[in-house]
Parts: C-alpha cells; sequence; structure tokens
C-alpha cells in the first residue's frame, strides 16, 4: 500500500508499504478513505517528537472503513464506517476509567508517532471498540475528519478547560486551525465576546466567519492594550493559548483577568516563564492538556444537527498521491491561506 | 497609641502614634488584644511590597473588641469581640458579590499594606459589617488569631485550590506555617497520603505530629525520586507551593501527576520557569490566589467544634512592648524554631 512516511528530521517520502496486519485481539484495520495534516506532524518533521522514530508512517486523523478485526473486538464488524479517534484508549486502565484516555497506560497518542498512522492506504488501530466511532449516516465525510483531533482539542483543552460560560469574555490567541476550533464550539457557552488574537489578517477575517466578536492584529506589539480597551479595562475570563510559543503564552498571562483562566492548546517545544511575582495573588488558573478525546460522541452529534460546521476549517483537497504538494501546501499556511487539507486514498 | 512602623527597607520602630479615628461611616475603630507577624510583614521589611510605604502601621492579623463604629455599620457595637479579616470588603463590588474578596475594589489585602494595621493598640477596619467576624464564646483567642490569614490562606489557596479529595495523595511544598495551615485543614478531606517536604528536619517532626503522613526532606536534592517511589513512581493528584521561590514551584511542577493540581500558596517576589515543553501534554491544572477569606466563617465553626486546633501553630509569645524581639525571633524561624508568635497588647 501507498504511506507517507517520516524518514527523519526534515526527510519524508510517499512510499510503498506492506498493508498492516492484526496484532492483537483488540486490533481492527481500516481502509482509509479521508485524513487530514495536523501541526503536530509538522513537529515531527521538525525533529521535535523523540517519541516518533524515523520509518514511521505519519497521521493520526481519518474517517475510513474496517477492513478486518481481531477475535475480542465486539462494536465494529468489516464494513463498518468509522472515525478514528487520535487517541488510542484501552478503556480500561486507571486513566482511562477516570476519562483521561490521552494518558492510557497502553494507548494515547500513538498514532502516527510511537506506531504506524493514517496517512496511508490501510491503518491499524489498537483497542478498536474504545477507540473508534461509528459514523452517523448522512454526514459527509469530510466534516467528520476533523472531529480526529481538532474538534475535541480546541473544545477540551480550549472551551472546556476554559471554563467558558455564559456572558464571559473569552480571547483566543491563534487563529489556525487549534484557535478556530476552540471559537467554533466556544459558541456552545454562549460567552459574551470572543476576540480573536493573531498576526494575520486574513485568518482573522474568516474568525469574524466562524463568530468572533472582535479580532485583535497583534503584529504592532500592542494586544495587551487592545483587549484591554475591550474588555473595560478588565481583561478577559478565559485567555486561550492555541499557538504554542513563549511569547502567546506570556500574552494570555497579560490578559486574563483575576479569577480567570488560561487555558493552554499549544502544543510547547521551550520552557515558558511565568511571571508568578505578579501573578500569584491574581487567583487565576492555567491549564494544560493532551485532547482526551471525551468529548467525541457529544462533537458528533453537534454536527449531525448542523449546531457547528467543522468542514469551514477544509481549505484544500488532495488524493493520496499527491499527499507531498498537501505538506508543502499545509505548511506554508501564511501563504497558501491553508487551514485543514483533506487528503483523500 | 503603641505601634509598630515600617520605616523603609530594613528598618522599623515600635513607636507612638495617634489612635485612629473613624474616617468612612463603614469602618469600626478595634482595640487589638492579640496579634501575630506574618511572613508577609518580613516582604514588607525587605522591600519587596511596593505597594507598602514607610510610615505605616504593619500587621493584617488580630482578635480585638471594638471601640467605635462609624454610622453605616449595623452588624457589630462597641464592645463586641471581633476577629480582623487580613482581607477588606465592601461586599458590594463586583468581585465580592462573587466571593472574590481578596480584589475588593476598595479593600483587598489593605491592612498594614496600604492602610494602617493591626499592630499596634487599636486599628482602622474599613468595610466593619462584612470585614470583621464575631467571635465565638468558649474558644482561646489565641487560637482565633490564627484565623485572620494563615488558615484560611492554606485552606482557599492550598486546599480548596488543590482540589483535595478522599484517597487522593498530596504532597506540601514548605512545612512552615502556611504549609502546617495547609496540612491541618487538608485532613477535613481525607487524602490517603499527605507528604510533607521541607529541609528542616524539625519542622519535619511537627509536620508528623500534625497529621503528615510521610515526610520527605529535600536537602539532598532528590525529592522528586522519593516522591515517585513513595507514589508507585505516579507523582501527587495534589502539590501545593507554601515557600514561594522558583525551586519549590518547579519541584511541584516536577511531581504533580498526570490529571493533578499545582495550587501555589506561596507569595513570590521574581518569575519561575514553567516547562510547558513537557507539561503541554500533562493535563494539568496550576493554580494562584490571594487568600478571599469566604472560608473564614466554616473555618471558625471547625475551631469551636475542636475539628483542627490553629493554637497548635503558636510558638512563642511577646507583649506589645516586645514586639521587636518577636520580629527577631520569628525572623530567625530556622533556629528558634518560630512557627507563629502571639502579640499581646
Amino acid at each position: 500500500m501507498k504511506a507517507l512516511i517520516f524518514e527523519g528530521p526534515g526527510k519524508k517520502s510517499l512510499a510503498q508499504r506492506p498493508k498492516p496486519a492484526i496484532l492483537e485481539s483488540g486490533d481492527a484495520i481500516v481502509r482509509i478513505v479521508k485524513t487530514t495534516i495536523c501541526g503536530t506532524d509538522l513537529h515531527i518533521l521538525k525533529g521535535d517528537v523523540t517519541t516518533c522514530q524515523p520509518g514511521r508512517l505519519l497521521g493520526h486523523e481519518g474517517v475510513g472503513v474496517v477492513d478486518q478485526v481481531g477475535g475480542g473486538v465486539t462494536a465494529f464488524n468489516a464494513g463498518d464506517r468509522v472515525l478514528i479517534s487520535c487517541i488510542s484508549s484501552c478503556g480500561k486502565c486507571d486513566f482511562c476509567r477516570r476519562g483521561m484516555y490521552s494518558h492510557c497506560r497502553t494507548g494515547g497518542w500513538i498514532l502516527g508517532n510511537k506506531i504506524d498512522g493514517t496517512q496511508a492506504e490501510y491503518v491499524r488501530t489498537p483497542h478498536a471498540d474504545t477507540s473508534l466511532h461509528h459514523l452517523p449516516d448522512g454526514v459527509d465525510e469530510e466534516a467528520l475528519v476533523m472531529l480526529s483531533d481538532i474538534l475535541p482539542t480546541g473544545f477540551e483543552c480550549g472551551v472546556l478547560n476554559g471554563k467558558i460560560s455564559p456572558g464571559s469574555a473569552v480571547a483566543i490567541v491563534g487563529a489556525g486551525p487549534v484557535g478556530l476550533a476552540t471559537l467554533l464550539t466556544a459558541q456552545f457557552y454562549s460567552p459574551a465576546e470572543i476576540i480573536m488574537i493573531d498576526l494575520d489578517d486574513k485568518r482573522l477575517a474568516i474568525a469574524r466567519q466562524f463568530g468572533a466578536t472582535r479580532t485583535v492584529n497583534s503584529a504592532d506589539g500592542k494586544a495587551v492594550e487592545k483587549v484591554r480597551a475591550l474588555t473595560g479595562g478588565e481583561g478577559v475570563d478565559a485567555a486561550i493559548e492555541a499557538v504554542g510559543v513563549p511569547e502567546t503564552f506570556k500574552l494570555c498571562t497579560d490578559i486574563v483577568a483575576p479569577g480567570g483562566v488560561v487555558a493552554n492548546a499549544g502544543v510547547h517545544g521551550v520552557k515558558v516563564d511565568l511571571h508568578l511575582e505578579r501573578l500569584w495573588s491574581q487567583n487565576i488558573s492555567i491549564t494544560t492538556r493532551l485532547v482526551d478525546t471525551v468529548s467525541t460522541p457529544m462533537l458528533l452529534k453537534t454536527v449531525v444537527s448542523h449546531r457547528i460546521e467543522p468542514k469551514l476549517l477544509i481549505t484544500h483537497r488532495f488524493k493520496l498521491d499527491e499527499i507531498m504538494d498537501a505538506y508543502d501546501i499545509f505548511s506554508r499556511a501564511a501563504e497558501t491561506g491553508a487551514l485543514k487539507v483533506i487528503i483523500e486514498t
């Protein structure tokens, strides 16, 4: 089968690999129909993710059709249309039993990281009963690819951790796919203001279409003053970090009001400064989270009911044969305007 | 009257000052019966607290008897025995109405900071109706001095923010007064383990008497390994920072388990490093808080019912005339074994 291979920092190839086989009784083999590329895949290609070794097939998102199942799988059968969660969860370990699937003792984020992933014609999914979801009928498969990772990440790491509530003031720093997924799902809870902050006016225009009530271009270094001006000098109840660099994290701690939350959704590669000499008395919370995907069944319902339209995040479409071009377009997002790209097998 | 005066960094004096007068209709004048010295007073004397100007009468804790009240005070009368909260709260502003008294628009921590404090024969307490508490009968006044600041600080900043729950594993870093107040009140919620961490074996011995199930002397730099060994390699559900320096904050982030909380109770003078390159995926929360004293009425009940004995925190007793000696003993705590000192007028 064809697959996208991580060949070491800075290197990748589209090559032929053997079709995966069942290794454990809980496995399923899924024929991929549509997949996508994540910002985390670019982190791997930069060499930032040490758990991902050269030779790995990348990708942790996708929808497909079950091809075979292991003897222990009871909730899925060959032919079932499925959504693949980016998080594999056994459902049985201590972390899984408290809903923290991200830290599953034999799962977590392993697809396209510690085991081969979804940017291929077929993928082996461990713990299939508790890591796949049946696709609802009548919903565009493209939209559902957004539910493998990006929508639950924005919702769980940003909206839930940020305790977004009716009437509150929210700022989202970073109008990339995670920030926009946060913006879409934040509206479930009717905040009074959602202020979107980014360096790119094109992305801010999209954010306004997606429901941002205010936008702030932070390129002039005056984002703190601007957010304070928009919030009567008070700052925001929730500041959501959706970039993953020290500057944007600091911005969040500078704009959060006393009693507020800084919810980190970004993937960070270096430490940050935390100004506890000021913040110790500010009654704030800072949260971190690797998405658990506990909210995926709920998010599926919101897509079926058209409460959100995750398809809006999709800007480009490619065939698997063109995946090298897809990576090129996706990695030059500032220039190409790419948000999420769909790869069809 | 006699009062302890902050004369600028490194300088203080016991001197005569005029007795305070009612300035606002919500004020009370309280004759101090017993007061104490806080670690924060030492911060002021180091010059760390820029809001506190030379000439200020220090102190934000105490019990006393109401001497006079302003025309707007309805809940207290002259002669009432009262506990003075370290936090003054108007009860009417937006922060007060959500229980965040620490950020009261016209109050907060002002006593012995922005206005004259309690290390004197008399003090003016603004917003008396919502900042004083009637003393329960039959309880030693000394014990109740601990409820002005130290007990609610340990309880609100450490125990409540740390979400201490039955069966959980807790570590408290710093066995000083705030750490020990956290230790006493953590036991309300029946954690499985309370691991006390300090550099001083004498303080750790006290911690064992106060209910710590384990103690770790961190002087050898191996606290992380020791806590991991005590928790089956997992780390703790709540790590409570009760020192206020970068090293102890980092220790807390190193010993917290995935899904856990780092609850900061320490007063910090400099920024800290936050290792988001590791922590972004660990599903943790970090909380900060200036005590709100919303829990004071509840804590009073726990003292009346002997559920906790805050008097255990008191190691030394002085007359107001001896307050310079009291500061000396308190500031050399490692040597003198001082925890809380009582100053009687």
